[in-house]
């Protein structure tokens, strides 16, 4: 049994399997703007039952459909997840082709969604149709979970996997994402990092005062500065009460995977031009910090006079907008009480902290049997061994359902450096989304206990 | 020799008096507009010369005019301090009647620059004039410096006073202005506070950074707020390497003045809408802090993202605006030096140090000449003991006149605690103006030499 089949049906479907992309990228499912959402979930639903998926559209307390569906059988089960909406087009001056007018130039396809996440649900779906024409049947279960509401904090999500977990329950998944990096080496990911994102804000007086009360009113831009120069020091450390004490460690098997994956240093410097990281780190404690600490980040500030010249104010307001990024155990939850008790203990319980959206941390081991596979797979289908990410650095609904249900993760795709995801000229290479499909195909395989 | 017949034609001609401070108050002299600016100049060197002044208009680098002369002799020389033009009127809508169209409602004359400082400007003028119709001549040389562009800046005066020091040159000072205060009481003010305004800002990265990269990139927010921490400590004790170590440490002399002048504290509170000024200070302390301590006040922060909800972005670029009130012996140049010592000391060479308008603080005794003449004359004109400020919190070109050729200096005036300097519906209570003249027509009397 080789691929050689499959890979041929792959080849010789070129254009229809980008064609039905094109289709989907047409339909301008802006979930931010509750855009073609119903019939793009249609649409979704009815491709997913052409590739033999038993499919159903779900909806949880109003939320959208959700698509849910399960093909095959066999000792294992994998789960598919990804999204059918897309992140808002704009600015659309910028694009140099319409977003929902998919369109090929020089090899690459570019849409809205065609990297984040249309084109790997519609590439995966087309997997699963090919292995079985190829193979005659696949070689374990595959269930499918496409939600629609991924771009706007996926807030239907946890109550769906309370209600339908029993049609998703899995041995492992596929997450929405990944991509080839700028050398061209196909990427892995065990993992996203969560995310707590609060506004810190605090009044001191009634109204602005004049600035030569700066002798005896208080002031609200220099509380916050206080306040917020005991969250972090200057070494780079976040400071605030036992927040660390929750990150795991770096195991030795984090610090061998963190030492085998390429970071161009230079390169990322040049792009942010600067001459050093924080701390002057470098190699893999550079490596460690990026991938396997938390963030404590000042997103925003804001506080009295901010136009041109002089004004000789005394702002009674001040307020920063802060974000953490989180890796296991921290909770969006957690963070905010001990930022709270953290302030309450050093007198700034006049400063009010909002939540804005949260997102669990989710972190998988790299010898699970869908690691495993994922890896294998894409060194059979690139024909290099793939750069594993231990946990990317960015945030999504990973949690709600992985660590929800136990199911060990991994993500790979078809998307490149420069996708340009939630921005303008959103793109992915054709010979990309076709690898995908060839990547895909032999993941089943593997994951489905057969040899390459 | 009384003043009864001085004050007798203050009262017969109250009409007259009003009359002609509402000529100057019709012309819009808006000096940040370049508004009626040659127009008021001569109108006042006019007024000057039918006091009796010897007066001319001298510009020095092309600046606006300035009013110089002198009337009488005597053992003493006067020196008086007042400015021609005003504040733009702005916002105009918030004026019950319009701003060049002075108008008496309710005892009170509504008009930009009524109090700052044409009201004071006119009413010194017209002191003169009938002190010398009252007694015969006057008892002192009185000369006087009018200049044109107190509300910008004052670009010119240190050049005026360079150049024609030799024609303003006295043995005391009286200031533009003055005011009763909440309780209705007098009060007098021996100086000014300086001021030193800065922008500081840096840039950290090249551009915007997504958040997740605030693992290892240089966020210009948090170094912003690093460093302003090294500034000022909780307990609101600046901290600028050495800064404190110029600040006069107050007399006992000081202790009394202070200890005697009233501040109406739980009055001051309600205003503001605290429960308590910094440290909790209170009765002596806090006046001392208050009128004899230098401030440094963050005015304005800005960096990253300040509109609703999240953005999760890692900040190229932070900026504060920060004023510090200087109290001898600090002067901007030396606040802008200690300050780069203090940041380029703990590494914050990158952050830049732009520097806004500064003045001089101006501080002078209680027990000169001019001082006391001025104590008496407000004593016999209202009755009742003048407040004495040290130094007032605000800021003003005193000490490029007055520092510059060693002339203590006083300030009392026409103004109330409700004027509206700098505001819509500016006003002086009409008695107050009138009682100017009769307080400034003593002040000549007692500075002259002859008893009351």
């Amino acid at each position: 049994m080789t691929f050689d089949r499959f890979d041929a049906l792959v080849r010789q479907r070129g254009a229809t399997l980008v064609g039905e992309l094109k289709d989907l990228i047409r339909l301008p499912t802006v979930s931010a703007q509750d855009r073609a959402i119903d019939e793009t979930a249609r649409a979704v639903l009815d491709r997913a039952r052409r590739a033999g998926v038993d499919a159903s559209a779900e909806r949880v307390d109003g939320g959208p459909p959700t698509i849910v569906g399960e093909t095959g059988s066999g000792d294992r089960t994998l789960l598919v997840y990804d999204h059918y909406d897309v992140q808002p087009p704009d600015p659309l001056d910028e694009w140099r082709t319409p977003p929902f007018a998919p369109t090929e130039r020089d090899g690459y396809l570019y849409g809205r969604g065609v990297s984040d996440n249309k084109g790997n649900l519609m590439a995966r779906l087309q997997a699963i149709e090919l292995y079985r024409e190829a193979f005659g049947s696949l070689p374990l279960r595959v269930r499918v979970l496409f939600e629609g509401e991924e771009e706007i904090g996926s807030d239907h999500l946890a109550a769906f996997v309370a209600k339908y977990g029993g049609r998703i329950r899995a041995d492992g998944c596929i997450w929405e994402a990944g991509y080839k990096d700028a050398a061209g080496r196909p990427t892995i990911s065990l993992g996203l990092k969560g995310i707590a994102y609060f506004d810190l804000r605090l009044r001191s007086i009634e109204k602005d005062a004049h600035s030569s009360m700066g002798t005896i009113l208080p002031n609200a831009a220099w509380r916050l500065v206080w306040a917020l120069s005991t969250l972090k020091n200057e070494r780079d450390e976040i400071t605030v009460d036992g927040l660390m004490d929750h990150v795991r460690k770096p195991t030795k098997d984090d610090l061998a995977l963190l030492e085998a994956l390429p970071y161009d240093e230079e390169e990322m410097k040049r792009i942010h031009g600067v001459a050093a990281f924080v701390r002057g780190l470098t190699g893999t404690p550079l490596k460690v910090k990026h991938f396997l600490e938390p963030t404590c980040t000042i997103c925003g500030l804001t506080s009295g006079y901010s136009g041109m010249g002089s004004k000789t104010v005394l702002p009674a307001a001040a307020s920063a907008k802060v974000d953490f990024r989180l890796v296991p155990e921290l909770t969006p939850a957690l963070v905010k009480d001990l930022l709270r008790k953290h302030l309450d203990r050093r007198g700034f319980t006049d400063i009010e902290i909002a939540s804005h959206h949260g997102e669990l941390p989710s972190r998988w081991p790299s010898d699970t049997p869908v690691a495993k596979a994922a890896v294998e797979a894409c060194r059979a289908t690139y024909g290099t061994d793939p750069v594993v990410y231990p946990l990317m650095a960015g945030s999504g609904p990973m949690a709600q359902v992985c660590d929800a249900l136990g199911i060990p993760v991994v993500g790979f795709g078809s998307g490149n450096a420069g996708s340009a995801n939630h921005a303008p000229n959103e793109n992915v290479k054709v010979s990309d989304y076709l690898d995908h499909i060839r990547a895909f195909g032999r993941f089943l395989h593997v994951f489905g206990g057969r040899s390459l």
